[in-house]
């Protein structure tokens, strides 16, 4: 199996700087390189000493065999670009996408002569930046792993064992299929948060500063999926379309359903399908992705 | 204005109990009383020492000064038949229902001769029961009464200050008002919650068991809202018909733009709202409704 001794993190924000901070406590023989396109993200991520913080994308992966971009969906294929001629014979890429099918097209396509593993932590916090990242961000959550046809096994292993020493579970998985789970339990999620906090952003009979106010009674979580990076979710619905519109679709006509439901007082189907719904729940908990500890009320209020 | 020293709580879960020990912290001179019509919740809040439980909603009511009724808004009006012929003359009753133009009307004719004050303190978790109750639960939170045309000035004082004794902050406000900022601001956003756990239960290309294990992408955080009380839910959407299936229509029309603007691969349109939700939430978190802390990573998985 590779030994994966030397790695580069191109894009330095929440994501990268969490991997650069697990793998430095958890790999501690490793070399740890780094690059971002922005400057000010350079700067920090030297100043926190994540890694070795260098002014290329070409620097930072020449002595590495293992790269792993960690930069918006949509810009994956110019970090591709940036690296291909600078790799290292038998280097491996890998990715954090969290659309995969066309990311990994793109991955082959540009890095033809790498060993390309697509790879997607389903991990992360509304948050941004390196100063956003933490070490125990991908414990006990998966890394689903999306090889092509042409994947080599080795290099599959080899990221296998990568993934787990963070902490990670992983799991393999086809794209496609991966970018349908994914629009459902994530994209479309987003989706739907986003735009009912325009919805509420635009109402005129109430005030934005009602909205705020009141925001106790749900909505406020909502605004909270809301609030992560726009640049990253464009990209991720733009990337992964065919899905996410598929998803809506049903999600529409669910919606459609309970819409007439409740235009005809038909309490029976609401309360058939909120009674259904409280069974996934219990099994998010029972899976430990998620604690029983009610929320709503914000464990810092009780006590 | 009116002391309330006799404070009579019917029904004991989340949100009766929550007040019971606030109430009990906060107003150690008050009597407080308590029933519940289920037989087991009766027996377990006499056990956790929450009020003096009684076996009927007579008694419980026949000495306060101040009855609230916590219970879910479509049995509301028969727990004020059950009390109207035992309260004390000038005994102040209120209420906690989500949804108040249709409960007020309902309280103010079947109490025609009590001294009604709607209210709705806006907080709760996603639990149920006595035990899911805490004393904290309303502070810093808002308590909005709505007082009708025929409410008496002394008793809407007096039910102002009991809810800033439990660490709520007051506004007053028209029903009717209250239910169009509630529709958006917590029944909608339910609505779609509970929606969307469905959909994605329904989908046969993607199992459940995939949805469980991947809900740390954002789905995990709508299954712990659409985990509610099914028979509280049900009822508030009921009772606010109109101002959810207006807010609903909305929320579709601008999902279709959304939907369009993925279709149509606009990224421009997709970053414009990303971009522009965000605001709100800072407004959330600099008032004091939630905490900028990351939550997606949970707390207790940090450090």
């Amino acid at each position: 199996m590779d030994e994966l001794n030397t790695v580069a993190i191109i894009g330095l924000g929440l994501i990268g700087s969490s991997i650069a901070r697990a793998a430095g406590a958890a790999l501690p023989g490793s070399s740890l390189t780094g690059f971002d396109s922005d400057e000010a993200v350079r700067r920090r991520a030297a100043e926190l000493g994540l890694v070795a913080v260098v002014d290329s994308a070409a620097d930072a992966v020449r002595d590495a065999n293992l790269v792993i971009l960690c930069v918006p969906v949509g810009a994956m294929t110019a970090a591709a670009e940036s690296i291909a001629p600078h790799l290292r014979p038998g280097a491996i890429v890998s990715d954090v996408g969290s659309s995969k099918a066309s990311v990994a097209a793109e991955l082959e396509r540009v890095l033809s002569v790498a060993r390309v593993v697509p790879a997607h932590p389903v991990a992360g916090t509304e948050q941004s930046g390196p100063d956003a990242g933490f070490a125990s961000l991908f414990r006990g959550r998966w890394c689903i792993l999306t090889p092509g046809e042409t994947s080599d096994g080795p290099a599959l292993l080899a990221l296998r064992a990568f993934w787990q020493a963070l902490g990670a579970r992983v799991e393999v998985m086809d794209a496609h299929h991966h970018d349908l789970v994914l629009a459902v339990t994530s994209h479309v999620p987003h989706l739907i948060a986003y735009t009912i906090v325009g919805t509420a952003s635009d109402l005129e009979a109430v005030t934005e500063g009602e909205v705020i106010k009141y925001s106790a009674g749900g909505f406020r979580d909502f605004t909270r999926i809301a609030a992560s990076s726009p640049v990253m979710w464009r990209d991720i619905f733009l990337a992964n379309k065919d899905a996410v519109l598929d998803t809506l679709q049903r999600f529409g006509e669910d919606l459609s359903l309970l819409q007439r439901a409740i235009r005809n007082d038909d309490g029976e189907t609401l309360l058939d399908l909120f009674t259904r719904t409280s069974a996934i729940r219990r099994g998010i908990v029972e899976m430990g992705q998620d604690t029983a500890a009610a929320d709503f009320g914000r464990t810092h209020e009780q006590g």
